[in-house]
């Protein structure tokens, strides 16, 4: 199987009084080789690597490395700047991890001609592999089928990170295997936005890029194996009990606030981890975050 | 005259080879203040400040200052993380800036709450006035009337730049009288948008905060010196007169690429000034931006 399929965890990168919270993120990443998951992304969007200096940044891909034990992990190396994306590169590298995740970020609206430029020069610089990152919520970057067909044609790129897939299982196959066609055979996709990880896996998807895996691994690692396994309505079933996690997700604006104050909630960051200005959920919100995890019985 | 009122030049940041060209942004903001802007806004939007280091934006706002003459020079210190954003206020100060511009930058979505707490905490913390800068173009956060009254009670708020009125004149009044309504009489509005900077003054704005001034200021200042005389006719005939150059600016894709092919077909920036990933514009419309230019005998 190739290193970019299965289940891949995205932590939390928590903040203490706007420091790096160094032990709690290595107490994530101890946590996530344990549930044995396929992979360890760290600093993607869950791990708030936009708000994070290089410093920063370079310390976190090491204590992601040195604590993963064999699980591969995988860098963000997003940044606004392709300069400050090659540096992200080089540290995450010296690091020792085991492929790049990268994101079109934008501040100025971007070219898909701008896009193809920024893969081709990390992809040319970098020995690593690299995960194509479609997040358009957070980018505001639209990717065509076509360019992902360009960009995956560069050598060096290992994997296709969507942005979810249609509701209707009809639809969502026909959409994974549109991709799949423009695309070279050895290029996994892997579908993201957690309430999609069981279908987009039902739909021929390689991999699950997951939020909710990087603090709560158990229920991911389930629906993973379920699905690799062919068993795809228990991976429905049990993606479907955890919908009112979706519900919060989908209310709250995102994930990565509700991911928060779970992680909060069961004592795996410090409370308000988020780098402000984000300044998380307001207590009634948390309050309804904890309601569902004891009914969903995620705190173990 | 508030200093926040009046023409507000907006210049580049220009890059060589990813580095600061010192000289050229030396050049621009000389050639700012022998124009008799209002004020030169460094490291704005256009001037890249999203893509530069803290260490290079402390050194363009040192280099702004001293090469403005006595031009008032507000500075950009927006940034992801609200941490990150005090560090440039503070350098902005020991630069000897009069004023700070902050635009809510987002890569994960922002409530109304985060945003105000933001503005909040730089207030406090800073002794400069401090220009709310609306831009969701670039930062897809949606200002309402009612944030922008909270925000403008805070003490030290200054100004806030809009982005473009309504084209119908009516409406573009009822507009900026609608905001007015929400804020204190000391808060200037200024317009953005130059292709709206006629017909934002003409609407009742205070100041336009201009983009073209930044590099091609002269046209700019016929159209703030005859609003402020009321001569709106004059403001809107010189306005329509550049209309070719207003639509290169719709054309292709918003402001920058086309100011920055401007200021490297007047020798002003070297070629290539953009932060990659932004690759400017192609050969052809670079073509038709030095017609424009001729054409409009922009070049003086």
């Amino acid at each position: 199987m190739s290193p970019f399929a299965g289940l891949s965890a995205f932590p939390l990168t928590p903040l203490h009084d706007d420091v790096v919270d160094e032990r709690a993120f290595a107490g994530l990443v101890e946590r996530l080789a344990a549930a044995d998951v396929d992979s360890i992304t760290a600093l993607g969007s869950t791990g708030c690597a936009a708000y994070l200096s290089p410093i920063e940044r370079a310390r976190v891909a090491r204590l992601a490395v040195e604590h993963a034990d064999r699980t591969p992990v995988f860098v963000g190396i997003s940044a606004l700047r392709t300069s400050e994306v090659l540096l992200h590169a080089a540290n995450a590298e010296r690091a020792g991890a085991a492929g790049l995740l990268l994101a079109p970020m934008t501040y100025q609206p971007l070219t898909s001609d701008d896009v193809f430029e920024m893969y081709q020069t990390v992809t040319a610089r970098s020995g690593l592999p690299v995960i194509v990152y479609d997040n358009p919520g957070t980018t505001h970057f639209a990717f065509s089928p076509e360019l992902y067909g360009r960009i995956a044609e560069l050598p060096g790129i290992a994997s296709i990170k969507i942005p979810g897939v249609p509701r209707e299982p009809d639809a969502a196959r026909a959409h994974v295997a549109e991709i799949r066609a423009t695309i070279p055979d050895h290029v996994t996709i892997g579908v993201s936005g957690d309430a999609f990880g069981a279908a987009g896996l039902a739909a021929g998807c390689d991999a699950w890029y997951s939020v909710v895996a990087g603090t709560l691994p158990s229920p991911a690692a389930r629906i993973t194996r379920s699905s690799q396994e062919g068993a795809f309505d228990a991976a429905a079933a049990e993606s479907a009990r955890l919908a009112p996690l979706w519900e919060l997700f989908a209310e709250f604006g995102g994930s990565l606030r509700v991911i928060a104050a779970v992680a909060e909630h069961l004592g795996l960051a410090p409370s308000r981890c988020l780098p402000l200005p984000i300044r998380g959920l307001d207590d009634e919100q948390r309050g309804r975050v904890a309601t569902v995890i004891e009914e969903l019985s995620l705190g173990g």
